[in-house]
């Protein structure tokens, strides 16, 4: 099984797999400054919520190594500038706060060490973020592959794959570990409009792994429940809310009501980093909405008149009730949430 | 309101509306051979069921009138070789069978006139299906007013507009009759992937008749749903089944289970011509699949990987218990539909 990496440091330049040109080309972008790890989020070059998070850390710890302030306060100042423009790349996803937050953590239990220590303290620390990343999908996997029995087909949406991680992904991390065992586990990827992350991502990372992999639009995901092709929905998320509300990629509430109209367990894959108990529940998630043109100019081509009135939210919220079980690295957790997510902490 | 017309006669040549260059560009084509009505239905530049049978009757009405044989039995010999030529542009459109079957039997009732006067009253026929179309359409139009309130925002799915009829539609027909009134109407329009005839087409007409449309993706009808921004969905059909189960654009029956779920009604909208009582459930209908290629390289760029598998229903079935009324030139019908589509005939 190839193992590929989107986001790697090479103790210069952040290396990112450009996830914009899957899955015609793995381009693998050299990043050292601030500005293009800001780019690269906004521009999804890199996205899923840890691969975020990751980035974002290396982000931070590449800018401060790159700063000329040697004495801890201007220093920590300018450290705060360069965290705060990176968390305003994106609103939704709580792994990049997150993960500035350890970042911002680690810089201030270390402000008596030389300044140039904390640089590399910070760098080291980028590096735990990301192996943490990579054992806690392993963990996820090892959950997950629990609710899996050889034979079955999956559907899922967007990539929460091994791309949108440091390895192994959330919600692919069972099937790839089913597939070290030779289990036979077959997956439907919805498309994911607008921007196609199923078609262009999930499909091409399942093919690296050599997992059989059935490419459908978002429509179609009502059509193979009904004809009993589904043994389970397992998505990743964006934001858990305190009650177990879960905020991921648009059109995953569409799969929960579906997966519920034809009894198929719906599972969310979340590491505990993605679990914001200060959110009390999914009305207090803020749903990013995102450029008309996402919609209306696809891939290449104009497929909507000029001047039309466009509706593009990038995430929704399904609502806890709607999901069987979710899926952390501390074990597989269900209803009621407010309770089991508490006992989690 | 701006009246679209997609078929048209003009004495001397068929006016097509050319769908495959919208929305960018509003092309009208001036037909004056029968191979060109031919290639035009072949190319998709005239699509919707009835617009079909409008083309292909005015097409063999064209052909008639181009003939030079002035003898009855020479004339209706070249008549057929033209109406076997038409029906074999889309050899599963059922409209295109019954248009041209209808002039036949028009022609064979006229046997005794002149062919001069019977090239005429086969262009008289021509028009008298279009006109029983668009007469068909409002009828539809003014019983699915029955439902709608001022103020009301709706759903549709591909497009069942005005292009694609005569005139007014049938899913899109009560919308215009309540523009004609006045009434204030909003509609979500799904893009409808893969071919995405809510995106180029639905939008556009609407946009014509200054009505306001948001385009969503398919995807986001579960969240407008959930926001409550949605107060009925209307769609159109390719096939009711006698116990009222509808064969309908992929996508149609997830819609139906989504609107459950948030009981907003779901209308069916369907000319008597497309319920087909010798189907006797959704089950005895069959699915047609298409090719991947309108999955994968949807937007003028390939967007999923090489060799990916790919599955490309074109329609779905939605069981009769999902459909809170189907809207018919005669009247709304509601459950048991096997009783009240019986009541119909």
């Amino acid at each position: 099984m190839r193992n590929i990496e989107s986001v790697t440091y090479n103790g210069e330049k952040i290396i990112l797999l450009d996830q914009t040109k899957l899955p015609l080309e793995e381009v693998y972008l050299e990043i050292d400054s601030v500005k293009d790890v800001w780019d690269a989020i906004v521009q999804l070059k890199v996205r899923g919520a840890p691969a975020i998070g990751i980035a974002a850390a290396y982000g931070v710890a590449l800018g401060a190594s790159q700063l000329k302030e040697d004495d801890y306060e201007s220093f920590a100042a300018k450290y705060e500038e360069i965290s705060a423009y990176l968390a305003s790349s994106r609103p939704t996803a709580v792994n990049l706060f997150w993960a500035l937050n350890r970042m911002k953590n680690t810089l201030v239990a270390n402000k008596e060490q030389p300044v140039a220590e904390i640089k590399q303290i910070l760098l080291n620390e980028a590096d735990a973020i990301k192996k943490d990343d990579a054992e806690i999908c392993k963990s996820i996997g090892e959950h997950g592959l629990t609710l899996l029995k050889d034979g079955m087909t999956l559907l899922t949406h967007c990539n929460a794959g091994g791309i949108a991680t440091a390895k192994y992904g959330t919600a692919l991390a069972p099937i790839y570990l089913a597939k070290e065992k030779n289990m036979d586990i077959r997956v439907f990827a919805d498309e994911t409009r607008p921007l196609l992350q199923g078609a262009r991502l999930t499909t091409w990372e399942l093919m690296q792994a050599d997992i059989d992999v059935t490419l459908i639009t978002d429509s179609m995901a009502a059509i193979v429940m009904q004809q009993g092709k589904v043994d389970a929905v397992i998505v990743g998320c964006d934001r858990i809310a305190a009650n177990g509300d879960t905020a991921n990629k648009i059109g995953t509430y569409g799969l929960a009501v579906l997966a519920q109209k034809h009894n198929i367990p719906f599972y969310v894959a979340s590491p505990l980093s993605t679990i914001d108990m200060e959110t009390e529940t999914g009305a207090d998630i803020p749903i990013e909405e995102r450029s008309a043109e996402e919609i209306t100019c696809g891939f290449g081509n104009q497929t909507a008149p000029n001047g039309v009135k466009v509706f593009n939210p990038a995430f929704d919220v399904t609502p806890n009730d709607l999901i069987t079980a979710i899926i952390t690295e501390k074990g597989i957790i269900s209803a009621p949430y407010s309770e089991s997510l508490k006992n989690l902490f």
